[in-house]
C-alpha cells in the first residue's frame, strides 16, 4: 500500500493516517465477503430488498456489532450504526451511501461508502479518537432502484423514504422488471413497512444531524486521467431530458425530389443537434457547467432505405449541470432553434417536457473543510462535479447539508470491472475520519 | 380533355394536335384494359417474368396487331413493334419504356412509355403521316427488377439483356424474394433464354436505330409545382452510395464523463453530416447538380440509452448528380471530413465504398429538337434532370444516343396513387409523336 509516508507528514496528520491504515483490514474484509455473497456470475447484484442486498447488509451490521456501535433500521430497511461522539446531545454526522448494485455491478458503487463509514469508525476508536459529536454510519437500500424497476419512479427509494420525500405513488408505479410485481410488494415481502411512506415524514429527525457526508467512487475517469486520488465534489449535476424528440418530415424519393421540395427529418435533426452542441461548447468556454447527450436517435427501421429522403427521427437529448439556470437555458435554446428549424425545413419537431431536476450543490463550508483536511493530510485532491446522482443530493433536496468525497476509479461504474485502489480507498477514508472528527 | 385549341397553332401543330387527341382513345384503353388485368388489389403487380407481365404484354402486342404494326419478340421477352418508315433502310427510332411494375405500384410508371409510343404510331397512322424512318416501340420487361429480386444486380434486366450488357452472374445473383429462386429459373419458366445472355452480344443491332426516346412520368413534384405539363430530360443521374457506414465511439457515462474523454458516435456523425450537407448545399449554388440524402441514420436500440454517451452509430449515403465529377468530389469530401472528424473526437468512420453509377446525358441535339417541338406543338416544357433510374440509362452506356420526356404527375411513383392527367399525357405523345415523325 504505498501511501504518503508517515513521517513525512505533521504529527496530528500522521495519526490519522496511522489509524486508517490499521482500519483498513475491516475495509478489505467488508469488500471481500460481502463481494463473494452477492455476485451474479458477472458482477455484484444487489438488488433492492433481495436476499443479497439483506446479506450485504447483515454482513454490515455483523461488523458494526463487532466495533460496538449502536445499531437500529428503519421501516424501509436502512441500517443506522453510530459510534458516540463527546457531546452526544449535539447535532451528529451521517455517512454512508447504499448498499445495493445494479445488475452484474461492480462491488465499490455504493458500499465503498458504507464501508468507508465503518473504517473511519474503526480508525477512529482505534486511535483512541472520541469525535466531537455522534458519528452515524448508514447504508441505504434500494438507490439502484432505476436498474430494477420500470414505470415512474425517481431510485433513491431508502434515502427518500427516511427522509419523507418519497411520492407513495412510486411504490405502485415502479414495476420491477423481472417479476412484474410492484416496489411495493417486494419492499413488504422483504419485511418493511411501504405503508410508512404514506405518512411523508420519514424517519430521520434531521434536527439530530449537522450534515450528511458520502464517500463513493468517481464514474468517469477524470481523476485517474489528472492522476489525483480523491476529488471533493462542487454539486452534483441536475438535469433536464426530453426522453422522446420526434422530428417528423415526409418520405419521398431521394433521387427525384429537388432539396428544396424536401422535408428531410434527418437533415432538420442534424441541425439542431449540431447547433445545440455548438451552444454547449459555448456554454462551457464561458464557465458554465455542462454535459449534453443525444444517447439515442434513429430513423425508422420499418421505413427508412438509402433511396428515400428519411421522413421520421426519434431521439432524446439529456442535459446535465451544477446550475439550474444552465439546464433552463439549454431547453429554452433547444426549443427555440427546433421552432425555427421546422419552419425553414418544412418538418415538425416534438421536443416533449425536459423533466427538469435540480442540481443538488454541495455544503461550502463542507467543501472548505474538507480541501483543508486533505492539505492538512497530504492527499491530492481537487474539486470535481458529480455527472452521476447520489443519495447525497436527497439529503440536500430535504435540507440537510451535505459533502462528497470521490475516490478515483478506473473503467467507470455499473459494470463488474470498477477498479478502485485500496490505496485510494484509505486516502478517501482518512479525509472522511479527518472530518467526521472535528 | 381541356388542352392547347388547335385552331391557335400553326397549321401542321394544329395536325399533330388533332392527330394524337383522335389516338387517344387506344391509350385510355390500354391503360384501363392492361390496369383492370394486372392489380394487386391495392396497386398494380406486374412482377418480372410474371403471368401479369405476360398478360399486360399481350394486350400491347394485340393493340399493335389491331394497328397493323410489324411485330416480334426477343429471347428476353421484350416485345418490338414497328411502323414502318420512307426510307425502310435509314436507321430508325426505338421509343418505349418498361411494362412490369413494383408491388403495389401505379399503373403509369413505365406502362405510359410504351403505350405512348403506341398512340403516336396510331396518330401517325391515322393523320396518313409516314414517318422519315421506322418506329419500333419496345416493351421492355424486368426494369423494376431491384423491387422484386434481392441479392446483386443492376435491375433494368430486359433492356440491359437486349443490349448485351447484363453480366451473366446476376442471373444467379439475382433472387426473388418471395420464391428464393434466381432470376434465370423465373426467366426460363416465362418461356425466355437466360442462357443467350451469355452469349454477351444482346439481341439489339444498334446499326439499325437513331436513337432512344423514352416517354415517363416524373417521379418527383417538379412539373406540378411549377405548372408544367412536360419535361425534356437533360440527364439521368448517376449516383454513389456507401450502404454501411458506421461510426465507432464509446458507450459511457452521460454525466460522470466530461466532453473531452468521451467518443461520442452520435455528435461525430452529426457533424460529418452537416458538412456534408453545407458542402451539397455549396456545390448545387456554384451550379452543380447535386442531391444528398442520409436515408437511414441510427444508433443501436440493444446498447444506446438516454444516460449513455452513444458508441455506435450506423447510416448510409447517397449522392445523385448528372456529373460524375460532382460524385467523385463528394465522395472525396466525406472521406476528408470523416478522417479529420475521427481525428479529433475520438472516434472511428468506416464508410466503405462509394459504388458510382454513371450518370447517362441526354443526348444533346435531341434535346434541343424536342424544345424546338414543344415550342412549335405549343406544349410548355422545361429541362429537367431525371433523379430516378430508366431504361434510357442503359442505351446511352450501350452507346445509343437517347431522349426523354418526363410528363406530370402527383403522388410520385412506385405506389397506387400516381396521378397523371390524360391532357397531359396526350401533350407528351404528341412531342413524342412530332419527334419521330422527323
Amino acid at each position: 500500500m504505498p501511501t504518503d509516508p508517515a513521517s513525512a507528514l505533521p504529527q496530528a496528520a500522521a495519526r490519522f493516517a496511522d489509524a486508517t491504515r490499521a482500519a483498513m483490514p475491516v475495509a478489505r474484509e467488508l469488500f471481500e465477503t460481502i463481494g463473494a455473497a452477492t455476485g451474479d456470475g458477472v458482477g455484484m447484484a444487489r438488488e433492492p430488498y433481495s436476499e443479497n442486498e439483506q446479506k450485504a447488509s447483515d454482513l454490515l451490521e455483523a461488523k458494526a456489532r463487532e466495533l460496538c456501535l449502536e445499531l437500529s433500521t428503519d421501516a424501509f430497511g436502512n441500517l443506522y450504526m453510530t459510534l458516540p461522539g463527546a457531546d452526544r446531545s449535539a447535532p451528529g454526522w451521517i455517512t454512508g451511501s447504499h448498499i445495493d448494485s445494479v445488475p452484474s455491478g461492480g462491488n465499490f458503487d455504493g458500499l465503498a461508502g458504507v464501508v468507508a463509514g465503518l473504517t473511519a469508525v474503526a480508525a477512529l476508536r482505534a486511535a483512541g479518537i472520541v469525535p466531537a459529536t455522534d458519528i452515524t454510519v448508514m447504508g441505504v437500500r434500494a438507490e439502484e432502484a432505476s436498474a430494477w424497476y420500470a414505470g415512474a419512479h425517481g431510485g433513491h427509494i431508502g434515502s427518500r423514504s427516511a427522509l419523507g420525500i418519497l411520492p407513495p405513488a412510486e411504490l405502485d408505479s415502479a414495476i420491477n422488471t423481472r417479476s412484474g410485481r410492484p416496489l411495493r410488494a417486494h419492499m413488504a415481502d422483504a419485511g418493511f413497512s411501504p405503508e410508512r411512506v404514506a405518512l411523508g415524514h420519514g424517519t430521520l429527525d434531521l434536527s439530530r444531524y449537522r450534515g450528511w457526508l458520502e464517500l463513493h467512487i468517481e464514474q468517469g475517469p477524470v481523476l485517474e486521467r489528472l492522476g489525483l486520488p480523491v476529488g471533493v465534489v462542487t454539486a452534483i449535476r441536475g438535469s433536464a431530458r426530453a426522453r422522446s424528440c420526434r422530428c417528423t418530415g415526409a418520405y419521398t424519393h431521394s433521387g427525384a425530389v429537388p432539396h428544396e421540395y424536401r422535408s428531410d427529418a434527418v437533415l432538420a435533426t442534424v441541425e439542431l443537434v449540431h447547433l445545440i452542441e455548438q451552444e454547449a461548447t459555448r456554454v462551457r468556454a464561458s464557465g458554465g457547467d455542462l454535459t449534453c447527450t443525444v444517447g439515442k436517435l434513429f430513423t425508422d427501421a420499418e421505413l427508412h432505405s438509402i433511396t428515400k429522403v428519411p421522413g421520421q427521427v426519434d431521439f432524446c437529448l439529456e442535459y446535465r449541470s451544477q446550475e439550474r439556470s444552465v439546464l433552463d437555458h439549454m431547453a429554452d435554446f433547444a426549443r427555440g432553434q427546433a421552432t425555427r428549424i421546422a419552419a425553414e425545413r418544412r418538418v415538425a419537431f416534438e421536443l416533449g417536457s425536459f423533466s427538469p431536476q435540480d442540481p443538488a450543490t454541495m455544503d461550502p463550508g463542507f467543501r472548505a473543510a474538507l480541501n483543508q483536511g486533505a492539505a492538512a493530510l497530504g492527499i491530492p485532491a481537487m474539486d470535481i462535479p458529480s455527472g452521476a446522482g447520489h443519495d447525497a443530493q436527497d439529503f440536500v433536496h430535504a435540507g440537510l447539508p451535505a459533502a462528497m468525497i470521490f475516490v478515483r476509479n478506473a473503467n467507470g461504474s455499473h459494470n463488474a470491472k470498477e477498479a478502485m485502489d485500496y490505496a485510494d480507498f484509505e486516502r478517501g477514508t482518512r479525509l472522511l475520519a479527518w472530518m467526521m472528527a472535528q
